[in-house]
């Protein structure tokens, strides 16, 4: 079966369409404001009509940003990061009637049948069947590592487990990793594992508590900013395993971002929040499919900046896949309540969740 | 590695032990109901002195019940079912200055180093590793599977995926459950994806909801209802598969038990509690290994009649393990709460777990 | 503001149902089993037609519940209690075409404006605002107190609390409280409470444990099982406080419902099942609000039986409110999983909520 | 009854303390990177043997700092704050027999009796009585609102409720708030509740969904930015309720800490983690109590700084309170298992809560 399906455009010649005036705009009165009545992009493909039925899809988009009228295009621009006198377009309408088309029906999944009046399981909760999910993922991932590129967001639980731990690494050596996102405690505590095999001292396989391991964090942290990279560490320490291990060995790039709980941090976390949010926008823009793992606030940070498709080379149109695997309903929740409707959840352990990708799609996993 | 540990009984030499009075007792006065200062048993392994230094321990003991003296001997007997007259153990102290003693070191395993006083990860939740939890359970479950008794405590979670109903019926089929406890949801909700690929209404692989899915429950209870057995409905409709078929098919024994949010219910059901209860309590006197999985109500009833250790025929004791499999923290607090507190969690998701169980145990698996 | 909406009924003169065929019925093969194809009643308004133009709204609904012609008109029966050769309505359309029409729009509360394509917060979580969910409940307990039927489905947590405790009592008393659904530990820690101000062994005020408190609640069944009943138990222990007490002094009645989980049980206790949800059920055909708080089981199981609407002796029909008060996000998706969609949910822990309930409508208390 | 109990410092003639050498230390070998084998604070009392008998306090203290000799005391330094040549503490021990002494016993309230074998509820959860909680936490409050330094962690769950965010307010207002500690989403959605009645779009006392709604929060940023300034927006818009109001109002500090979720972000928001830290600690340095609401990423940041105790400015040692309010078991687990292990936790909607305090210590409350 083909995993991604393909995009059927929207008819601009409906009435309502080809009758739409084009799109309006304003300067920015300075920079990183907005001229009042911007419009803020959501996550869903969206057209802007340029005049005379020159319809464009946003490129890059991501939610929450202001579109700017560029030459012969627009572009997709943080409000902090506009520019004092960038035309800005305006409206607050989604149906083309100022020009501005919401358009979430191209890729057909969203049949709208008329609903039942009374049906039981209409929401996702931890009792919601899996099977295919997973089946589906799979396939995705497959697709995707030859043709895609797969964002995986991670919290620190991952690297307190053995099996989990040795399941992503073996993901990311197979290629099923094109970016990381994650923070100064995923690193430090994945650094910690291969040095100490623990996780905040507590050893990652037998559950015991390291006596004085509570140290162990402040070692690895202290180790890495004496050498001044994690390059450097993993070389003279003679680290070798974990997922930071693998990413450094194969190439993939990771972007660690702070945040308040940080100790240290190690030298590659980008403290300003501003650079960071930049960084991990890079890989928003060439996501395919991101699979966020037991971390609510790189999920949603990363939620906000990934848009529901992806403009490929070739001009044709994909949708992005988000997986969030999270333990509890609320997390998936607060996701879909800050926009990100279209993210699928596994509401599942983290540790199960990536052995379970792991035993499916190494080197000679039977294919399902 | 050997899975079972031996057990080290008291030194009843130990001065404070050898100057212990016999126990005293005194008669119920009236059926179901205890002479006042009666003790309550703990699941814990427990001795009474029965005088002249015979300290006998509690056989096929549970939490909460009353030592009744009969003969040489005591017996452990639920205070509703206890007779009037009958000389009832009373005490309510447990380090043997009653004759009664309370002894939880029995398996080594409870090593009480001096703590530290500062130390992370004191509590167990979601992010602790799983990784040797699961794999001495599947050490333990190959051991039991020859030589002890493992019971399944079963929500209908398990039912509603199509690759968990699929892994339970491939352990129940090699051997992995002596004995499964449910309620009328899981028994209905599986035949229901016997017979219509369906929990609740919902396609237990694509999630898609049939239309007047939510008669189909209903419907499985009428054709059940009206056959008068699960046997003959399996064999008329010639169903063939399911953890329910599973159990017909090997002879492994299962309890339904009443709850009164049961639809029908089927006929197999006891609908009155303390005849379940009882019937429950067959299974708990020879369980060696408990799994309960994604279910409160059968997990804390359960609990509470399942001692943490069991006298094999030849004498000897041994521990039973107690496996709760939850989402929340909260679950596994609430047996821990109610004096089950050997129980060990693994937090995850109940469909993950038994597909990793049987991807580990089936026929052919790798052995870790 | 009046709090109870006026009903709105169908218009029958429409043409698809002045069109409509009068109902199907065939006769219940045996005693407990329905008629192939039989129709399920949700827990909406249901129409049936009785032949010419003459539709009939089902009295005293409930989900999952037959629908059996009876003279001039239809009764609403639990599968087994249908007795054979009853006139089951059969089919399974919900529009009118079999002349069955499942109705939801006669309160008008559910005004199904065109959705916008991009929106925040459209699930409820924690996060939602429940300040007017709170007034609003206000109002409706003030009204249904003089002209209504409450019914409280409470678990165990409101007596582990003082306040909280203290605060159903004075609901009770004032009142506010037609019909109290419970568990054996609800009254069971309640009693124990007025005895030994402890739940559980646990002090409701202070958090310590008493020694030996693990024997309290099993003291106090003793007494209660010694004597025969709570009534006379609380005579003559002369207990003088907590939500069993104020139900006995009030008159107000009370059904607990056993289940696998009971200690005991308190003789008041039903254990068989189905006797269980008859007694249940009497509550649930004159409830005008029902207030299920932190317990699953009994909240999902009177949920079943609850119809969202009463017809009043008048012969007005009105909305039956039903409150699930939980913890968790999941308690209150199960419950809509089950068919309850209507049920409204106040994420909270059940202690705040009637402390918080209690504040507002004692006596005295200033009507927001 | 006073709440603040009375510090008793150690025994330093006992004599595994009288024979305890003086510290040991060694300098950092470089800017930010401490010498190996550095001490490691806890977030309890510690001292440290100076020589001669003479044991010094550490001042100012927090979790996973380090200890750096200056002049005849100690100083409290973060990892990444270390100068080159600082001479580190050295040491692996805490009690004392490297002159590391940690000190927890100061406040006698974690009498060690011990413990029983069985016992019922010993982990706090949703079940755990919370009466007497609230009534400390009143009183604390009101002896610190005169005599101590009160700090709120606050996430935007409060700000997204009627009652809630009037309730804070109210404190604020009261003088039961010296400094707030919050991110961006708090302020944001709080002012917008002030602009538009809505948080993230959706009305905060009807739960309607405004039309366009999901632009209000970046309407309001935008509002800010172009005026430079959350004081010159409220004089200039003429906002005037809210917690940002009240503290703006009142003069309360309150330190907005960035983080990869934020949009704008508003201008006051500290973008560099490092310098949020610096802020925050600012007030940890200070606080007597602690009530973190509603945030697992600022309450552990927040938990990471503050120690169990501070020094007053006579020279007394008093305990520092810390309460964290959260609907999970699994955020004060989690809390618990970074170390911060004497929070107390109460387990219930932050919205209830806030209204609770209010309602109890509002001018002309009844004191409990």
């Amino acid at each position: 079966m083909i995993p991604i399906p393909a995009f059927q455009p929207p008819d601009f010649s409906a009435p309502h369409l080809a009758a739409a005036p084009a799109v309006r705009s304003g300067p920015a009165p300075a920079d990183g404001v907005a001229p009042s009545g911007f419009h803020a992009t959501s996550n869903h493909p969206e057209y802007v009509h340029l005049g005379g039925g020159r319809w464009v899809l946003a490129p890059e988009s991501r939610m929450d940003a202001l579109l700017v009228l560029k030459g012969e295009g627009v572009e997709v621009v943080e409000q902090r990061r506009v520019k004092k006198g960038d035309q800005v377009v305006l409206g607050r309408s989604e149906n083309g009637e100022e020009g501005i088309l919401v358009y979430c029906d191209g890729f057909g999944d969203r049949a709208c049948d008329e609903a039942e009046k009374f049906a039981f399981r209409t929401r996702g909760t931890r009792e919601t069947p899996f099977s295919r999910s997973y089946d589906e993922l799979y396939r995705i991932l497959r697709h995707d590592r030859e043709e895609g590129y797969i964002v995986w967001v991670v919290g620190p639980a991952v690297a307190f487990d053995k099996d989990s731990r040795q399941a992503m690494q073996g993901l990311i050596e197979s290629g099923y990793c094109q970016a990381l996102l994650a923070g100064n405690a995923l690193a430090t505590h994945d650094l910690e594992a291969a040095r100490f095999r623990t996780g905040l001292g507590q050893d990652i396989y037998t559950q015991a508590l390291q006596p004085f391991g509570h140290c162990n964090h402040l070692d690895v942290i202290n180790e890495v900013r004496l050498r001044g990279s994690i390059r450097r560490t993993i070389a003279e320490l003679e680290l070798s395993d974990g997922i930071i291990y693998a990413c450094e060995r194969c190439g993939v790039p990771y972007v660690l971002a702070g945040s308040i709980r940080d100790d240290g941090p190690l030298p590659e976390v980008i403290t300003d929040v501003r650079q960071a949010q930049d960084a991990m926008r890079e890989h928003a823009r060439r996501a395919t499919t991101v699979i966020a793992l037991a971390t609510q606030l790189h999920a949603i940070a990363f939620g906000n900046m990934v848009p529901s498709y992806r403009i490929m080379a070739d001009g044709s149109v994909r949708p992005v896949f988000f997986y969030i695997v999270d333990m509890s309903e609320f997390s998936a929740d607060k996701l879909a309540n800050r926009g990100s409707a279209q993210a699928r959840a596994i509401l599942t352990n983290a540790q199960d969740f990536v052995v379970n990708l792991w035993h499916n799609l190494r080197p000679g996993a039977a294919i399902s």
